[in-house]
């Protein structure tokens, strides 16, 4: 929601968040601190999402549950942002309440050389989530139009060539029951300095620091470019970008469990009947 | 532990319920509602678990961050047990204590025709965790020796070959940085009867019953015998299998999570130093 825009009560959060389809994208509109619909402050916010989990893992249960009876249907959770934007923070804090056996997580790195012989949506479609399952990609084939766009790896033509590939991928995941969540995790430029400095501060986060962060950083216009345009030409009424402030974690991990809420509520999965006879099954059964 | 038998205190919980090596297994003479080195009840042991969560993440982290260091140590949960004794509940409650995306779980079904036209280790070698992961196995290359036997799935020769072959499987897994912890869940006969009608008196719960379950069950004491025999055949001193009694799943879930805080808390792992220059990555940040 742009600034200065304020939402009616009860409007679903994803209405909130929804970046208009089929419009210019201006990111410099958006405030990164915000919190569209969200509970007051932190101590609200961080009772509020633990609130949230057991409606999450049941209906996680129901979905599965749905797949062993031939329902696909299925949730792909796409995280995209800048460096430390919260995108492994989300894996850990969000998807922390699912049942993880029913999760399945990619994190997509650099490719290796055999990805790179392969068409770009190749280890993409390999990542996906199966019937029941919830998806989650830290990174995915928006990366092909982001650093490969301002990093120059690939022909412009070929680079010009892929959001149209990626909306129509995107738009056959939807029809075979695929509802795909695409979140942008927007941070401010003063925010990712002040989390790079941390990591440096703390020697535990070391680890987590290269030095090619900062060389990342001084694209960030660049970035914010490349963003804007891959929400505007990948995005339809069915695949919509989702723009959540990622300033505050708390807020961060609010919304996307809202988020994920709210699509798993439409689908409503049921816990599919039996196909056994319970009398049956139980008199075999007290018979042992 | 077998009945009878009682620790000293502080003894750790591995030592407590590991099978001993090289001798015959007895599965009769372990309590299934036993709570060998546990807390005294119910609630006491769900608030110990959930105390125990904060260290489990630590250190899995810590696992983890080793590893981007060139740290190839990992760990290997493998859950084997009767059907309803839990592991599907046990990656949901323990599991779930770990940060999702450090975790690699696969679950074995009935191999595919693919998996079949494969020796039988091929498929679990594909499964197995990457460096500084957390691998979770919801059964494994056991029930190449459990229902293979029980149901003469294979040649006896072959199945023969299997348990040797196991084991030099799993001798060099740990060669190469693997803690295997490999967990037999052991429930009573009575209480798998109840688990199952609980299942069929629960609509909700009628997607997880299926008729065979009820064959399975009259196979019991075959897969008791093919379970003794895998346990003796198929450990060493370093690939130990522990018993843990099943019949209480407060209990159960308390000590799969002690049995992983004790191989953490060995293998120690360290967050790993920066390659970096502090100050200068510091001035060149504050540049920015």
């Amino acid at each position: 929601m742009p600034k200065g825009k304020r939402a009616a009560r009860g409007t679903p959060l994803r209405e909130l968040l929804r970046i208009p389809v089929g419009e210019p994208v201006d990111l410099a509109s958006y405030d990164a601190a915000a919190t569209p619909g969200g509970p007051a402050d932190k101590k609200a916010g961080l009772t509020a999402t633990a609130a949230l989990a057991p409606r999450l893992a049941e209906l996680q249960e129901r979905l599965y549950a749905a797949s062993t009876a031939g329902d696909r249907r299925r949730l792909l959770l796409v995280l995209q942002g800048m460096d430390t934007s919260g995108k492994g923070g989300t894996v850990k804090h969000v998807i922390g309440y699912f049942n993880p056996s029913g999760c399945r997580i990619h994190a997509f790195k650099a490719p290796t050389k055999e990805e790179r012989a392969h068409p770009f949506l190749w280890r993409v479609t390999r990542a996906l989530p199966l019937p029941g399952e919830i998806g989650i990609f830290d990174r995915s084939h928006y990366e092909d139009v982001l650093i490969a766009r301002v990093r120059g790896l690939a022909p412009p033509v070929e680079l010009e060539n892929r959001y149209g590939e990626i909306a129509r991928f995107e738009e056959s995941l939807a029809d075979d029951g695929v509802t795909i969540v695409k979140v942008f995790l927007h941070i401010s430029y003063e925010k990712q300095r002040a989390r790079l400095l941390e990591r440096l501060d703390n020697p535990d986060k070391h680890w987590k620091f290269n030095e090619g962060d900062i060389e990342e950083r001084a694209l960030w216009p660049a970035y914010q470019e490349a963003y804007e345009i891959a929400m505007r030409r990948c995005a339809t009424a069915r695949t919509p970008w989702y723009l959540v402030p990622a300033d505050r974690k708390w807020y961060r991990n609010w919304a996307i469990s809202t988020l994920l809420l709210e699509a798993l509520e439409e689908l409503d999965p049921r816990y599919p009947p039996g196909d056994f006879d319970v009398a049956e099954s139980r008199r075999r059964l007290l018979a042992t």
